[in-house]
């Protein structure tokens, strides 16, 4: 390994700083501890390695330290090879007035790097010692939802809420990635390592990814490969058919399985270290194995084949249900359909099959169950799904941090308290499997070519707290949120930082309060998903009932009296979700129909929860706004402006269902609010 | 004047005969009985004498008749100039065997030959006798919503469910205008003699009618001059900002008036006979004067001074209402807004202004109430607007034939039973009128590209039917279903005939049955309008709301408790929508919030009625599907065909209606079926 010092590497490619963008949490400012000091790097030739490099060493110059020797050094960052070492684990000691950080590949070194800069002075002022630190999983990814060609109904970014894409505008690959670096930057500050750059829904533009297109993939995946990101590319079942000219998408059919290995040969020759692909098949009106009488295991197991020569994976998403439902049948339900569609085939995926399931078995609710589905499949690599873009909770109008949640969700102990949880799972821990099948983590970004990222500019703690997680799902949310506050706001005064921290800390637990109840799920918008429409899927095909009528609400999924769904739990929940007794408040009816007086655990009435918990909803919404406005002036001008306009949407909408839900359960039960406040 | 037979004009005009487009109500076959005679004809050289003698020269040389000079004929038609007739009407004369028609002008006599044509062979075989055929009013309009460049939400042809424009290809007008001849032909044969050729919603191309595509106007103009119709075109409130690069739309504004009278010199000087403008000025989200402080009489007097030295027309749209209600609003009701929009500015219009007025105060609803403000107007030119095109009636999927709706609305006595009518009003017959202050007839077409022009072939009888209604309001609506019937099927069977009168002749009311019941209106889909969504719009700013609860359903609109609309009627409605012991059955819910047991005149409970009304109504259709089942060999296989995929989707469209509204009331009533059927 040759060693390149600092001060040999005059050439070292230029981060991607751009001063008309923000820069969320890598503000110049938060390189002032690392910068200041004396910084020895020895590190080889590989891309990460000169990010590593040039990071310092724009540091180093920002701040007024110095690029030295070793020996020197007030902080050293080298490679210590070691074949047997995670490479993205780092190890940091602080003794005797250094502080080391070293890794077995330059990936750990990064990792490290971001590490320190993260720790801010107190990297350096701390207390002697030394810590390891390595991933929870190897594979944390984020999916893009991003359509090259305009979508006539879903637009340029399906769920998008951040304005354009930015990999692509209006049909073609942008000629300028540099927005792309950007966010590679960070996305490897955050802990991610993953990227899929394309849509689950492929359209025929998109196909073309695999084809003429790839010199485009090749461009993308030039750019996150310095941060130690790998590209991943969603693909259509139709591809033989549509590019491929073939008559047949038939997995057991030998042309097309030849036609995907030689797409997979044109991939890997372009990409040498490509990901894999991520597919949506047999969803919401994508093609799929169905078609020829093949199961998902068939479809996913053909291509595996395909990439497997060249180390690449499949996610295949179990987002499978039928869209067509009837809502006169009540048989059938939605929420059992990922388990009933992939859990019978548990051992027969091939090993670099990931089987990718949403945290819930709806899709995405601000409160819902845990889907079943996850801790079905011991023998088999899951990747739970999640959502950071918040296509059902506010479409980043509103500000709600979803750290919390997520913390929850990975938390969850599948097998009761103390037990293994669906992190676990993730990481291949599942209780009755081998300790092999790491599936990792997943979830939908919700960037895009807005000035701020994410159009709600608190909305970048999102996606900072989901990379963080992946990283590390014990972590605490509020901590990390709090991370976030002070590398993004570095020189704010306490004010700032204790605002932030009130207006978003416990706001999903607020957005969960004004919109649908007690796990009751899509009371929203059909289409769009956002503000309130409590029957809007009352009666569609779309398979999400609530069964409101004069006397109660909710959805019997019991095993004595409903659709059975309760059952699909390994123990205790399969018995605490049966019971009304047991069942949790937040999921009452997400698993029983009870009548509108029903008495909560909390001692309240189910409408007059309704009633408390939205009033109190916008309350808590109105106390955000009045702290946001007492400390207005300590933001810069253009983010204060544009947090205050999303605030006044906020406001108005939050009004809305306030105002639409207790009236909506006022005219349905006649039951008048204990306190008399005004429902319309 | 020059007479011209048809032995001395080789030339003639070609008709425009497509044999892969159906002929509507003009099959060759219809002319047979005219065809087969001996044919004398004598006119002027003008476009539409041209026509007559074209139709006359083809339909013998089909069938085996003769053009011959008047002394030899069976039949004569023929012009008598008199400057003090009503150039549209005619004269038509059968004694000593002969029969003759006779006009002041060309378009007299056109309408006289399609009126031969209507008659088949009882034209010649009839008692002798003389009729003087006059139209009731001289303005009988269509209106395209068509669009020049496809809408991204409301495609090519706004509220259009027949294809494409017979007018516009994807941002253009269409270079090959056959369909609009064969259109133009099919509107005189049924009355129609004025066409509006663009959306009233007016976009940035669609402005440049007035500029740069005039020539295009004038093409189509010159197409619809041969049939005796004349051409309007919408117009943008914006124009003279989005054309003229004017700052101001102000009509106080000399620039603006003056930009205006010089696109009208233009329009003119391009097409001498044009009609007039179209307007929609603002209304859900158009441009108009409210954004300058100016009313809509001052809008529309600054447009008509600009057109009236041309002798045009402004069709200024009444569809003036708040759609940005808040559905917490109670006081506000947007039935009321026409009424209070326009009714202080009676008087105020210029002279060749028309006031266009929805039938009734919200939309095209199946069954709503007469708008008031038609019958409010005695010092204004009143055009009462309806709608061919079936936005709220099953887009031309279910059939549904509208001529007894609309004589009921046209015929509908404003001043009490045996009084003025609608039908009276457009005619200028206000009874505080004086007589001069005629606003005619107007609606919104229902044609496209389609192949039988209409999407479902059976609602063509709805485009004929309101042709011939124009012309005259007090036709029998069954005897037109019967005469459209034997035009377009001529060598049918009677069990044809007997079959589409069975499916058609109550279609509207079995519509009315399985959908919105008792006036309620709008319990629809938001947005595109089809299928049933009954809380669709409960929570929406568009201000249509039915208010329903566990208690009861329906709109206080009384002047005791409610929204005082009651009190926009005259004598005796005021009082007969006041009273709930006088409001007729249909539409109870349309002016009064009752409970679900109410019981109606008929002596059934509200809730009994939706449940008998909405099974029966399922009913209805099935055994016009049955009917039609029987008769399918009867009918060109291709129209069988068309109709038959129609009717598989309206049975599945009603019964969701069916299911899903008896649904909403059991759920939120309570009350059980009396014959305990299903509902879910």
């Amino acid at each position: 390994m040759e060693h390149i010092a600092v001060t040999r590497t005059p050439h070292l490619p230029s981060l991607p700083v751009d001063p008309s963008v923000h820069p969320a949490w890598l503000p110049q400012a938060a390189f002032a501890p690392l910068g200041s000091r004396r910084v020895a790097v020895a590190v080889d030739d590989s891309p990460v390695a000169r990010t590593v490099l040039a990071e310092v060493t724009a540091a180093v110059a920002a701040h007024g330290g110095e690029s030295v020797a070793p020996g020197a050094a007030d902080v050293e960052l080298a490679l210590r090879p070691d074949a047997a070492a995670d490479p993205e684990a780092f190890t940091l000691t602080r003794a005797a007035g250094v502080v080391a950080v070293t890794a077995a590949d330059a990936r750990g070194l990064l990792y490290g790097l971001y590490h320190l800069v993260r720790l801010g002075e107190e990297a350096f002022t701390g207390a002697d010692g030394t810590w390891t630190i390595a991933p929870h999983t190897p594979l944390r990814m984020l999916d893009h939802w991003d359509n090259i060609a305009v979508h006539p109904v879903m637009g340029q970014v399906e769920r998008g809420y951040a304005g354009g894409s930015i990999f692509y505008d209006d049909g073609a690959v942008r000629a300028d990635l540099t927005r792309v670096a950007q966010y590679a930057r960070l996305l490897a500050a955050s802990g991610i390592n993953r990227v899929a750059i394309n849509n689950v829904n492929v359209g025929p533009l998109e196909t073309r990814l695999l084809d003429d297109l790839l010199p485009d993939v090749a461009r993308i995946a030039g750019v996150f490969r310095p941060y130690g990101i790998t590209t991943h590319v969603s693909v259509s079942w139709a591809a033989p058919v549509r590019l491929g000219g073939l008559t047949t998408s038939d997995p057991f059919a030998p042309e097309v399985q030849e036609w995907w290995a030689r797409a997979a040969d044109r991939v890997w020759a372009a990409v040498p270290d490509f990901g894999g692909f991520v597919i949506k098949a047999d969803s919401e009106g994508q093609p799929g194995p169905f078609a020829y009488g093949r199961t998902h295991a068939d479809g996913a197991n053909m291509l595996a084949a395909a990439v497997a020569p060249h180390g690449g994976l499949i996610h295949w998403r179990a987002f499978v249900y039928n869209h067509q439902q009837d809502w006169r049948d009540r048989r059938t339900d939605r929420a059992k359909a990922a388990y009933e569609h992939f859990a019978p085939y548990d051992g027969t995926f091939a090993d670099n099959v990931i089987v990718q399931i949403k945290h819930g078995p709806l899709d995405f609710q601000v409160r819902e169950a845990m889907s079943p589905a996850i801790a079905a499949m011991p023998g088999t690599r899951v990747a739970p799904e999640f959502q950071v873009t918040t296509e059902y909770l506010g479409h980043q109008k509103h500000a709600v941090y979803l750290g919390r949640m997520w913390s929850q969700l990975l938390g969850f102990p599948y097998w009761g308290t103390g037990g293994r949880t669906l992190a676990d799972v993730a990481a291949g821990r599942h209780p009755d499997g081998d300790g092999t099948r790491v599936g990792g983590l997943a979830a939908v970004s919700n960037v895009g070519d807005d000035v701020f990222w994410t159009g709600h500019p608190l909305a970048q703690a999102n996606l900072y707290a989901w990379g963080r997680l992946t990283w590390d799902p014990s972590a605490d949310p509020v901590a990390i949120l709090d991370e976030w506050i002070g590398l993004t706001f570095p020189d704010a005064p306490a004010v700032v930082r204790e605002t932030l921290h009130a207006v978003l800390d416990e706001s999903w637990e607020t957005y969960e309060q004004y919109t649908a109840p007690l796990g009751v799920c899509f009371m929203v918008q059909p289409g769009s998903h956002y503000g309130p429409s409590p029957d809007g899927y009352e009666y569609s095909p779309w398979g999400t009932y609530h069964f409101a009528d004069r006397d109660g609400i909710g959805v019997d999924r019991t095993r004595a009296t409903g659709t059975g769904f309760t059952g699909q739990y390994p123990a205790p929940w399969c018995d605490v979700y049966e019971s009304l007794e047991t069942c949790p408040d937040e999921l009452l009816l997400f698993f029983h129909h009870v009548p509108y007086t029903h008495v909560l655990h909390s001692g309240k009435t189910v409408v007059q929860h309704v009633y408390d918990t939205h009033f109190e909803g916008l309350e808590r919404v109105l106390e955000s706004v009045r702290r946001w406005t007492e400390t207005l002036d300590a933001f810069p001008a253009d983010l204060a402006d544009r947090v205050t306009e999303r605030f006044a949407e906020q406001v108005r909408s939050t009004t809305d269902w306030r105002d639409v839900i207790n009236t909506y359960f006022l005219r349905h039960s006649g039951v008048p609010d204990a306190h008399a406040r005004q429902i319309f």
